[in-house]
């Protein structure tokens, strides 16, 4: 059978008491972390669970073979930073676990996710609209389709969360022309260059999502010790710095007195962060 | 200082072991239990935790006197079913640590929440739009704020999550009249009241926002070992019985070819619902 557990979002200590019960039980355990990453390093949780982890990148997920064949005669666990279903792989190998015959059981172990996290900035999880990815552009490559999102969710005054892109694994395409298997050192976007590539399609398009001036928020380590949020214009969310990944964004809608209030404690600038809410249709 | 835990889900043993400790930790312990429920009775949670919990109903968390005077002088904490952001009281409450003099320091342990739950339809949670709250309907009060979120969701292709109703600690009007301080029975809607509602009010306004053919997902006790998720049209979910709360509906936007192969297998009636996916323009 496969287990699917989410382990949170910061250290260790964030799975569930059911969680850990479920590692202690399975003879394999995989560790997904292509898709997110905790604050601690591998060993700390083996340290804590007493087991070994296997590294999982994307083909070892993907494909599932290795997975599948352990999980079709004992106990497996696949370990998911945040929650098992922040990413749609895991679905997929659910799928092939009912495929396969005979069956494998699966079972899933909620857990924190950005999705819900992203509430620390005091912005109403029920008026966040569709969840947008932002990908890292490069010089010949700047897609685009998170911005019609964007302006899906703007139209109807919701406020959008918008993930940032991770590499993890990549091929160096340098060394991989000359026959060589290198892979490129991880990256993570911050909510830096996330800011300034908005504001760059935005002057392309001009369809105002998100120009300089529009007010937005910024998060690093979410549900960590050393978690930050900074809430300001796009054009302020150019300049941040917030250190070590991981970092996510949010556009924000229109916002209720109470949204405003508890935001404002993040801002830049508070009297320009008050002036933009009053002045630019943010209030309810 | 004032810990605000998720405890996820299902039962006892979904809380993390960041908050275990911190409940281990703390002084006077309140467990809010007007949004939503565990499966399993208040003793079980003080059992496992070796501590005695202090039941605090909507009147108790809204006004937050005793909490903040205990949480001013001790470590208190404040337990929430799912997440702690789950319910825009708990933002209140930290607003109001904020201005407390001397302000009370607030500490946040993140949790499975239904938000993110509800991936376990097989439905990608980066197509929901904005979440609906759907209220017990009366004879003369029939609200219809949940139709126009719906439909502008609709619009964008997106899924709904509906969260159903929640009566807890009501007073009974009968008895207020004649001056007797009465609750009524606690009462959680069921996924088929939710589905006939939605079709009531379709019949009236005739947008085409949920009328009975429309697909959606019906589940009960997500999270827990004897979770049920059922897929079918409106029509369909006005007659199922899907047992103890909580229940929640989800009303389909567009699927990717995985989403429909997934959800389903959870169908009433697998011809008729591929039938739906094909023919009514829900394939992406």
């Amino acid at each position: 059978m496969l287990n699917i557990i989410g382990l949170g979002l910061s250290n260790e200590r964030d799975v569930t008491l059911n969680g850990l019960a479920a590692i202690r039980r399975s003879k394999y355990i995989y560790l997904e972390s292509y898709t997110s990453i905790l604050s601690v390093p591998l060993s700390t949780l083996e340290n804590l669970y007493g087991k070994e982890l296997i590294p999982a990148d994307r083909e070892t997920v993907e494909s599932g073979t290795s997975i599948l064949s352990h999980a079709a005669a004992d106990e497996v666990s696949l370990l998911i930073v945040g929650d098992p279903f922040s990413a749609t792989t895991h679905t997929d190998l659910v799928l092939r676990c009912r495929e396969h015959n005979p069956p494998i059981k699966v079972k899933t172990f909620p857990n924190a996710s950005i999705l819900t996290a992203i509430g620390a900035t005091g912005l109403s999880l029920y008026k966040f609209g569709q969840t947008v990815s932002m990908p890292f552009f490069s010089e010949n490559w700047k897609p685009e389709s998170w911005y019609d999102r964007l302006k899906g969710n703007s139209e109807l005054g919701l406020h959008s969360l918008v993930l940032l892109d991770i590499k993890v694994r990549e091929r160096d395409w340098g060394e991989m022309v000359k026959g060589r298997v290198v892979y490129e050192e991880p990256r993570y976007m911050s909510v830096r260059v996330c800011a300034r590539q908005m504001v760059e399609i935005e002057e392309g398009r001009g369809e105002g999502v998100c120009e300089r001036g529009r007010l937005g928020v910024g998060v690093a380590r979410l549900g960590a010790e050393d978690e930050k949020i900074v809430a300001g214009t796009l054009g302020e969310l150019c300049d941040v710095e917030l250190g070590e990944p991981l970092h996510s964004v949010v556009v924000c809608g229109r916002m209720h007195e109470m949204e405003w209030l508890f935001l404002r404690e993040f801002a830049v600038d508070k009297e320009g962060f008050d002036e933009a809410y009053k002045e630019r249709g943010y209030a309810e």
